[in-house]
């Protein structure tokens, strides 16, 4: 089946974006730092990422693979909605907590409900991974138990303040199997396997 | 000269205590998750820790090759002032603050500066580095401008809640340049240097 797989670069410190993130600015103030691997400007056309070293390629190229994309609503309207086209066409499943009067554009489609945005994505990928999208999204995601696994680059910078990947979460542990972890003298590239609520211990 | 090293054993998003940590539960509610690898319980002698496995035990064994400690009031009240002697007797230095009334035990000593504390620390290590311990005294010193080095050990489990290595920090961007990443199936030991002032590049 097919896996829905989070990819995030993030600071050693955990912030996915600089503060005052917005429309104009999605990595918020200095969070371009983050993916300076990447040489990617703020807003630029995903599929036309260049990347800066082999490594970073290779894990950019595997997120670019994927056969559906599931994001949050403040990811996809920070992107400009990709103008309905993230990558490659692939279908886009946007978690909203209302439907918006406009339609989706392009390949998006608006969803309320985590699970069948899941099921939804997992089936419209086929036989690929399901790229996720957005760190709220991710938390859904996450505490729906419907998150597989995640690719994290770690940037060797504390950005002090921002947007946190993990904020805000229930005090449930939530253990991990790591997958691999990718040479590159300067991202650290981590992959996780999200150990299913079956298999977790909790705290005391 | 002197090098001051922070070791932390982190979970991937950020924690080094569950919630409700105290003099009762050092690493408070769950987190001896944390410390699995080392089999190390709460409040135990430092210098008695076994480890479960090797590159941990690599890890530790530096921990405790240092020539003197750097804590936090917090962290040196909370692990029962270790009877004064946290490993081979060496000096211990403990940023509080206000002085107590009453004096430090063993080999401990109050200090209220940051620059003091570490000069002091540096001085009496020698040739060997400076063990700094405690969340609060990391940020005061990294702060300051005179922490060196981290050896973050990152655990593969999310806590969701308790309290953060990283918080409530200043926005200024802090590069850091890898030292190493030691490979261990399980924890992902890293060590980062980090970048002086001088060095470093601040968001726009």
């Amino acid at each position: 089946m097919s896996s829905i797989v989070l990819y995030m670069w993030m600071s050693l410190d955990g912030f996915i974006a600089g503060p005052e993130d917005g429309p104009e600015q999605g990595l918020g103030r200095g969070g371009e730092r983050l993916h300076q691997a990447l040489a990617l400007d703020d807003g630029a056309d995903p599929a036309s990422i260049r990347t800066a070293d082999v490594v970073s390629a290779q894990v950019l190229a595997e997120a670019m693979d994927t056969g559906a994309v599931l994001t949050g609503r403040r990811t996809f309207d920070h992107g400009g909605r990709w103008n309905g086209d993230h990558h490659d066409g692939v279908p886009i499943f946007v978690l909203t907590r209302s439907i918006p009067d406009e339609p989706a554009p392009g390949r998006a489609r608006w969803v309320t409900d985590v699970h069948e945005a899941a099921a939804l994505a997992r089936n419209a990928a086929g036989d690929r991974d399901v790229l996720l999208h957005g760190a709220e999204a991710a938390r859904a995601v996450l505490d729906a138990g419907e998150l597989d696994e995640m690719s994290l680059q770690i940037v060797p910078v504390l950005l002090g303040q921002g947007r946190r990947l993990f904020e805000d979460m229930p005090g449930e542990h939530v253990e991990l199997d790591r997958v691999r972890v990718l040479d590159d003298p300067e991202v650290l590239h981590t992959r996780y396997r999200v150990r299913k609520a079956d298999d977790r211990e909790g705290p005391r």
